[in-house]
């Protein structure tokens, strides 16, 4: 089986334009088949807030209402897309920017309407996301991805997908590398690679030398018991482990600009099965 | 050699949510391999007036400055780009959404300054015209393209390329659905479809029922001659013919609720070599 990375990359590595130059020749230089996602930075909510949309808050869920999905779409899937599209192949690596609704790729559902309840109200409250699509692996087209890939192209999605009835839908852009990842574990061993702002799993989050080499469930357990593992980490790892058990080979989190570490295994901190 | 249909619809279709979505419907059922270009339309303009944005006009050229880019990078390869393929799949084609930077299909080159004499101002003056691409046959990967066709999908270009050195350009999306057109002749019998306002080609611009069915060169020069032909149509013929000249098989120039008219060749007006 070939091998394969599907690498992740967030607003910190987007809004920073000397980050994403470098991070354009690093991603260049790896070897072998590979797939970019990236999310969406803080240009989306500038452009709102320039065009005087604000995005509702309800019960502390944003909700992405038909203008919110105008803005985003223009923003990750137009202006963000393409300039990485065009940094890449200034770099000699032949991307092909993508959404969800191109090729059909990724085929996601709108998140239904749902019951919570409002302390604020002391009621139950029906909640619409709006234009947002949920998603896992069954939604990923791995053969059509492999066709792209065959064809000598690499892929880089923003986080927009579509219901496949003409809707486009605002999507999380960890979810879609994760689904990416597990999809396409039926015809590649996958690494899926989350660059963040942290050198890795911290033993000690006031401490980026403290970087945690290898976690293996067993570990995790561990790490959790003792309360070593910083609270917002923890979803992130949950759903890395997840990925694990359905498939993928590791799940790499670390620091963009430490990228090219990859190759000696050397890159933040390494999720494995075992 | 196969034949492939190259379509180019403008800001006719585009701003008419009915037409679109009929349009969508029509081009989904066209048989065999085709290329969907579109131009802009109103959007980009009125975002632009949104965010304060105004486009400057030097001696009646329009200048894509670095605003104006972000603006059409966001509209067009985003907003519209996005949604015509959202729109297509839904009517079960499988379309996939392109600039000219996504696989390097087409490597434009920036408008050089040019030097005009300026009436109002009786002296020679430089005038950049900003972030603009020109480009001609040479500038289009049919190879690549040909890859893409060959695995299924259905590209759908936007009218922003690249330069290849990480810059984006505004280009013109008749110029595109040409180029691309010509240089698929080496691979395709290609037959390039423009959709405008019009049934076609008028004898009588007032008259819609006036149609010319079909022009050879021979033909359009006798038009010419009789100053039968509306002036603002003879760029468009001139450069349907360079590009027949070239190589393509031929073109048609009609309105796009016709389109299924194609099939039994009796689509507003065909430009043919002979």
């Amino acid at each position: 089986m070939k091998s394969l990375k599907v690498i992740k990359i967030g607003g910190n590595v987007i809004d920073n334009s000397e980050s994403l130059q470098q991070f354009f020749a690093d991603f260049a230089m790896l070897q072998g088949p590979k797939i970019l996602v990236h999310g969406g930075g803080k240009i989306a909510t500038k452009l709102a807030g320039d065009l005087g949309i604000t995005s509702k808050i309800v019960e502390g869920r944003r909700i992405t209402d038909k203008e919110s999905l105008k803005v985003v779409t223009m923003v990750y899937a137009g202006l963000i897309n393409k300039n990485i599209v065009a940094g890449l192949q200034n770099e000699g690596c032949n991307a092909i920017g993508l959404s969800g609704a191109d090729g059909n790729l990724i085929l996601a559902k709108r998140r239904p309407v749902k019951e919570l309840f409002s302390k604020e109200k002391n009621e139950t409250i029906s909640v619409d996301y709006g234009f947002v699509g949920d998603l896992d692996e069954s939604s990923i087209d791995y053969m059509g991805l492999k066709k792209l890939l065959e064809a000598g192209f690499i892929p880089v999605f923003s986080a927009i997908t579509h219901d496949g009835k003409g809707q486009l839908l605002n999507t999380n852009a960890d979810t879609i590398a994760s689904a990416i990842s597990v999809a396409m574990s039926k015809e590649y061993e996958t690494s899926l690679i989350f660059c963040f702002e942290k050198a890795g799993v911290l033993l000690d989050v006031e401490d980026e030398g403290s970087v945690i080499r290898s976690i293996d469930p067993h570990y995790y357990n561990e790490l959790k018991r003792q309360g070593t593992i910083n609270d917002g980490m923890i979803p992130k790892l949950d759903n890395a482990f997840e990925a694990i058990n359905k498939g993928l080979k590791e799940v790499y989190i670390g620091k963009a600009d430490a990228l090219l570490q990859l190759k000696n295994e050397n890159f933040g901190t390494r999720l494995i099965s075992r």
